[in-house]
């Protein structure tokens, strides 16, 4: 896609689907971007309520943030602007004792987006884009899976007109504490979360049935979180006329905030100091996140994300939410599938989506005041069960175990020790299973498949073999962290064959040999020299020979040699 | 070794040798454990100097710890007490401000053992003996060439008769200072060097042409040092007498010193916990070095070193050390060569060596008063400089640029930073490039060798290929940390040749599948199942298919499939 594309579209994705941009594009992006906005304005609410901070943090990280990603970006769906998973990690952030008693969270969610963003950018600058690498998969799944049980266990009070509990283990206190819960915020939230099933379950299924186009279900679908926020604040307004008090969203302000450029100035300060950690894991989360999140889509259409470029898309992001009073942002899972679901073609419908939300900001905002917060909690519970991943935790758990058992650590660590210590466990313990696994090595002792040049394992399949010939094929690169391994998988087989005249050793899976190795290798040869034996080299790749032929330890392996073919050595020696 | 051997034998692997030892082995052990104890006497001495300990420290690291080593540990030739490396990490502990505060170095030192020895004893119970996989030689020859500098610099100015310089980058001050030097002490410090240099360089070679027998040539040779401290010392009385003052050893008391209990509350205490980082340095280094050492000599003889019971060895050696009043304690390089050169059999040589030290510390003491310290400074310098390897720092350059990079960072790292941010940086680079490694395999797109079975890279041998099929073979297991990179490898391959139909991935190499690699995989499939192409596998390994059977993937592969041989995929297919 990118083949003949100058620099200047690589740094400017937008001018790669700009150029080629049609009528009907328009008029698919135009209903997907209605629809994401129509999704948009209660999540945007509920996010910063979430990270708990006032509601329209969510709203204006709804507005630039998504422009910048737009022209920035490489996925052409990807919905940016506030999410979940970073809003409970702002959340983490700033109850975190240090960081509380400085105050004003406004400013601290601020600078978070700030940091966050000028640390994607650093990251693309040194082109760390390959970072992504190295959180696994079941790293990933049981860190989301984890701060979604969190999100849940936050939101289920407001369902119930309760402030968060204080009652530590004490089964007692819980049971107090639940009789206090208000009887009208609870079927309100009863109302929300049939209002909003009906919407995405029932009623799709029945529009299909009735064979109503599917761009159509999509939309009506997509409403009704809109819908359940409008039935409730109607609802809302009726109750506290009638003398019930319902926990509301409150005021929230008309228009736009000036440029908070004072924003810079205090993360240079101690509170960006403190709050530079946190960004830091904020950063990579939204960032490994959002590139899972817009791969998938990228994937159903062939399309093609570069890591790298996502960080500047990403980082640009997050700096115009700080500037514009935004919290930090990132690429939502459900928002993103439902821009692709209604036909999404590219960043326009996310434009047309930051328009809507700013016509909103400037002259809705009087209507958000009597939002109920039970409302959005049932939103925001309906948004994030999806996310705690039960049945994939136990598809990880039977494929890999190793695998499995740092999914449900990540879990536990992120329900137990908190949200940052999760992430970081998560990370130590994916670079340590990949150390672990590259200095135990596959490594085969092969022999001849029958009437064939193929050579397999011995203990697999039916194969010559010669009684003084010792054919190993090593599964990796020889480097110091396998090399002792390897010598010791040596030493024993050749304690088991005290036969063997010739050691062959099989490189075709060799790619490096380091200087450790190497060093190994030479006294390896030593030895067996001094035991009359010889030690050869088969199907070495070229670069393998090249580095080799800089020492000389082709001189020192004599009589032992180099082979081409195993097939080769094993006709000459047999 | 260890066939038949029982559990016992295995963690007293003094058992092994015992039980099969002859008069003859006790001649050779007799004859190496003198020579050793010869060199062991300044060596203890000057080493303690060098940690900034009273000489007694190094004394007392000579015999109890040696003996407990020749209980547990497994290499027959070690020479384990106090070494230069590790006395220059203790020299940074105990002159590090914190520690500097508390006062009493030597109770700190004694601290520092009990807590190193109590390291590798808990590195042993977690089977952590694999862990000196993960410091590769480049970074150990860094670290030992850039600590050797550290030493040959302090020691300098003691052969010069002056105090450890205090100008910072300022030359005129150097020159000051370096004006102040005792001529009386210079020309010891050449005589001391002179003599040094006769006997371990000059009188071999001159008692090899004389053909005089080589175990006596090794006698002679290593008794340099005890001759030429003896004779310093003796001109040293005679100038003192002559009103010119030579800074000296000092007393060193007679006899043993009580067992030190209480070492044991201090490692609990506030001393402990300041010392226990760089416990965890010097246990680190002291494990490293020793296994090094010990698999040079033990691969000479076909003898096997045992990682995990080496640990148990230095690490009950150290807690002696500790409990005997002695310093930290190590596989000392130089003394090994010389016990091996001197025929030792096994560690008999060390157990009598250990028992004429013990002999010197009650008889001999007030023969050391008088030692003067430009002496010691000189065998020092004599037998450190080996250690800076600006030979192997070169070969390694030219060989692996990465591995000459890591190796020369790491030596600067000591040099500027200090010795414990030294190893840290080495420690970090070595994973960090092992993490860049893994995360970009070798992959090639092969074609069959003409007139074979045999597959090859396409870019290095002349071979046959066919339009619609892609061979591509996968050098390393695929996991989260590669499957990226794999996977845009694949993607590039197939714009260059569209008219790919079937995709062939060669599983030689793979040894396993992690879940994020699978889920990529199925991701991949997907997308070429719309494209109209198949996916399919061959030579896939036994685990690995086994692995894959507990998945649906080989359905979801369809009408691609699994094939044993490249060979039988290519006929089916071309």
């Amino acid at each position: 896609m990118f083949d003949n594309t100058s620099s200047l579209t690589r740094f400017l994705p937008i001018l790669d689907w700009l150029k080629t941009y049609h009528r009907q594009d328009f008029a698919d992006d135009l209903f997907a971007g209605i629809i994401t906005a129509i999704l948009l304005v209660p999540q945007g609410i509920a996010y910063a309520i979430l990270a708990g901070l006032p509601p329209q943090l969510g709203l204006y990280a709804s507005i630039l943030p998504p422009i910048l990603y737009a022209f920035f970006g490489t996925s052409r769906t990807l919905s940016v602007g506030p999410v979940s998973i970073a809003a409970i990690m702002i959340a983490s952030a700033l109850t975190s004792t240090a960081v509380a008693e400085l105050g004003n969270p406004v400013q601290s969610a601020l600078v978070l987006s700030l940091e966050s963003g000028a640390i994607m950018l650093l990251m693309a600058v040194l082109r760390m884009g390959g970072l992504v690498n190295f959180i696994s998969h079941p790293v990933l799944t049981g860190f989301t899976s984890g701060a979604a049980l969190l999100i849940i266990g936050s939101q289920i009070p407001q369902t119930l007109g309760l402030k968060t509990p204080a009652c530590g283990i004490d089964i007692a206190c819980y049971m107090t504490y639940l009789q206090g819960f208000n009887s009208t915020t609870l079927l309100l939230s009863i109302g929300a979360l049939a209002l909003l099933l009906l919407f995405s379950q029932l009623l799709p299924t029945l529009l299909k049935k009735m064979r109503v186009k599917l761009a159509i279900i999509t939309a009506i679908s997509k409403c009704g979180p809109l819908l359940t926020v409008v039935l409730a604040t109607i609802a809302v307004s009726l109750l506290t006329n009638s003398g019930q008090s319902i926990a509301v969203v409150g005021v929230v302000p008309s228009g736009f905030p000036e440029l908070s450029i004072n924003v810079l100035t205090e993360s240079l300060g101690q509170r960006g100091q403190l709050l530079l950690p946190y960004a830091g894991f904020i950063a990579l989360i939204a960032y490994v996140e959002s590139v899972a999140i817009a791969k998938v889509t990228a994937n159903l259409r062939s399309e093609k994300i570069i890591p790298n470029q996502e960080l500047i898309g990403l980082g640009m992001a997050n700096i115009a939410a700080a500037l514009s009073g935004g919290m930090p942002v990132a690429g939502g899972f459900s928002r993103t599938m439902v821009n692709f679901a209604a036909g999404a073609r590219t960043q326009m419908a996310m434009l047309i989506a930051a328009a809507l939300l700013a016509i909103a900001v400037m002259f809705c905002s009087p209507w958000f005041t009597n939002i109920p917060k039970s409302a959005l909690a049932v939103i925001i519970l309906v948004a994030i069960t999806p996310l705690v991943k039960i049945k994939d935790i136990l598809h990880t758990w039977v494929y890999d175990r190793g695998d499995g058992i740092a999914e449900i650590v990540t879990l536990l660590g992120v329900l137990v020790l908190g949200i940052e210590e999760g992430i970081a466990l998560g990370i130590m313990l994916t670079i340590a299973s990949n150390l672990r696994k590259t200095s135990h090595p596959h490594i085969a002792v092969v022999g001849r498949v029958p009437e064939t040049e193929h050579y397999r394992n011995i203990k697999r399949h039916h194969v010559e073999t010669w009684n003084h010939l010792l054919l190993i094929r090593i599964d990796e690169s020889l480097t110091f962290a396998n090399i002792n391994y390897i010598e010791e998988f040596l030493v024993t087989e050749l304690k088991r064959q005290p036969n063997t005249k010739h050691i062959i050793l099989i490189f075709t899976s060799v790619s490096d040999i380091d200087t450790t190795a190497l060093e190994a290798l030479e006294s390896l040869n030593q030895g067996l020299q001094i035991a009359g034996k010889t030690l050869n080299i088969s199907e070495a790749k070229g670069p393998v020979l090249d580095k080799l032929q800089k020492t000389d330890f082709f001189e020192q392996l004599k009589p032992g040699q180099v082979f081409f073919r195993t097939e080769d050595a094993v006709k000459q020696l047999e």
